[in-house]
């Protein structure tokens, strides 16, 4: 039998700290396919917290953190200086040394993407890691059919230059195919016209390198339009843009789901009409509630690590150390490795040689 | 009785050609308050199509236009070389001649905006025009508590500095002032974060310009979430985003719309829940109506140029010249120029010298 993947989880991290991170935990560990979780932090904090619920003591192991943990407000910068012993920075070091495989955090992102990128290595060939989030979509996507998209980089980066968005064309279809199986994903640069020569300076670079022929899946650019559709199954774009673009969808879920509960509370009739419709708006509510599905990966690092949403509850805790595992598993970073050489030589595929996307 | 307020359309324009323009104005002719418009086009086709519909001979006058149209599929340039008398350059000629007071097309984007730019001035002060919109939001604005609220730039330029940021906001505000009645509109950058050193260097340069007493209401930086939300009256950013942003938020309405036929369609019982929904849903539904209201104005010109969307009906066509109207008498591009010179001199307001938003 293979050894367990190991997860390190920042048991203090994200808006309800402990009593979800450790719930998240302790469910995982009863269930048919359990991963093995590193509940990092407070140690009597945690083991109050795992009192209260029944879990496999096989597939959990405390490991307590002097250093409390990093506030929603607390500038970012304290993981780098003040605070080295804080959850955040306790669980990235067992991952660098070894004793458990991949990060998983729902704590500041900020502070999350600094403590993995003074504690991780960058990938060969990437210039700057991006934080990815999937976001729902019209279209489905992958051998699952999943009603969601990845959009890349969302917040690890402010402007991108040519090269960076060609390393997360690379990284974010690496990660669409270890992680919905997606067999050779479809990326496309977001810009504001489908046409080669449209868009910023960099973006027309990068559609030229990424035009070049590689195994990636380049669909050529995408428009504002083409985000809600779904048209492809990776969108790439600055940090600056994705933020803009996925608080923006964020907005759009928020705006539904109040109309939503507005006609719900007001009326009775439209409680009715809203149980005939509800097959329909669940649709929709997806878009409410699609935060809670597995987390933002934050690629480009020698180690995998997953930010959770901070509003996470204990399936959401749960869904992000199993994508954890799986992206372990799946080598995601040895497919980014490769595909970063691969597409840095611009040379033609060899399609034994295993770069992203790999035929299966 | 003062002057009437004379417009020039270009009746070639827009996916429906003459058929809506020409219906358009004719409406508006036989209403209480009709514009003066100028049909501009070919006038056999202009003349066969007024035959159809109803209208006062008072208020319309066709003018012919030798060169055509141009279709949505041309280049742009060609309205600089090689079609001097296609319609939309007879109809901007007709305005800056003083024959006319305001242009209107439905046609080509690109064409639209290097005829106006070709033919008409750009204000004192102003280093580039914008596009702007309209776009619907939750939160209501100004004294009629429209559903909307105002973008831009949308198109008209590509990257935008400080300083063209800044106009844009001082242009915005203006438009929201004479179009909505809006007394002082809150103006904000779209930004990654609240904060004021949050964005690109440009966005922090222009945070840190408009934060300067002034008349305008600057409300500092805004989020993606704000835009559905409508936190703010006019949103301000760079036409590459502006786009992105409002292709988006064109496809979740279309997307919206697509699930609502989608349910309609399938289950009796749906079309019952429907019905009885129909408000909540309403207000989703202005979504998918929205491009209907009014048009985009070209700002930052010393003449008022308003594009109407290409799938314009005859009601949006009668809009966007009503719209084009009121501009016009409110004095939007005195009330752009007295801001751009309030604003770059960054001096204190004397609430008095008029500069936008004026007090009333």
């Amino acid at each position: 039998m293979k050894q367990p993947i190991r997860v390190a989880l920042d048991a203090m991290g994200g808006d309800h700290g402990v009593a979800v991170t450790v719930e998240g935990a302790a469910r995982l560990s009863t269930e048919d396919r359990p991963v093995r979780v590193l509940l990092v932090g407070d140690e009597a904090q945690i083991s109050a917290e795992l009192a209260k619920h029944r879990y496999d003591p096989a597939w959990i192991q405390v490991v307590h953190a002097s250093g409390g943990a990093i506030a929603m407000d607390d500038k970012p910068q304290v993981v780098l200086e003040g605070r080295p012993d804080c959850s955040i920075n306790v669980a990235a070091r067992l991952v660098r040394d070894g004793e458990a495989d991949a990060l998983v955090s729902a704590g500041q992102t900020g502070a999350t993407i600094l403590a993995a990128g003074k504690t991780f290595q960058r990938l060969p060939g990437v210039r700057r890691a991006a934080l990815a989030s999937v976001y729902p979509t019209e279209n489905r996507h992958g051998p699952r059919g999943d009603p969601f998209a990845l959009i890349l980089d969302v917040g690890a980066t402010l402007t991108a230059t040519a090269e960076d968005l060609v390393g997360f064309a690379v990284m974010g279809s690496a990660y669409a195919n270890v992680i919905s199986g997606t067999v050779s994903p479809k990326v496309a640069l977001l810009s504001n016209g489908t046409e080669a020569n449209k868009g910023t300076p960099e973006i027309i670079e990068a559609h030229a390198l990424l035009s070049r022929p590689s195994a990636l899946n380049f669909h050529g650019n995408v428009e504002g339009l083409d985000i809600p559709r779904g048209t492809v199954d990776v969108i790439v774009c600055s940090g600056f843009l994705g933020n803009v673009v996925l608080k923006m969808l964020e907005g759009v879920s928020e705006v539904v789901s109040d109309i939503a509960k507005d006609a719900y509370a007001r009326k009775f009739l439209w409680k009715l009409g809203l149980t005939m419709l509800s097959q329909g708006l669940r649709q929709l509510k997806t878009m409410t509630d699609w935060k809670q599905y597995g987390g933002a990966p934050l690629l480009g690092l020698d180690k995998v690590v997953i930010k959770a949403h901070g509003r996470s509850n204990a399936r959401a805790i749960r869904n992000a150390v199993k994508v954890a595992a799986k992206a372990v598993e799946g080598d995601l970073s040895g497919r980014i490795a490769r595909g970063m050489l691969e597409v840095r030589g611009g040379a033609p595929i060899d399609p034994a040689s295993g770069g992203p996307p790999p035929a299966g």
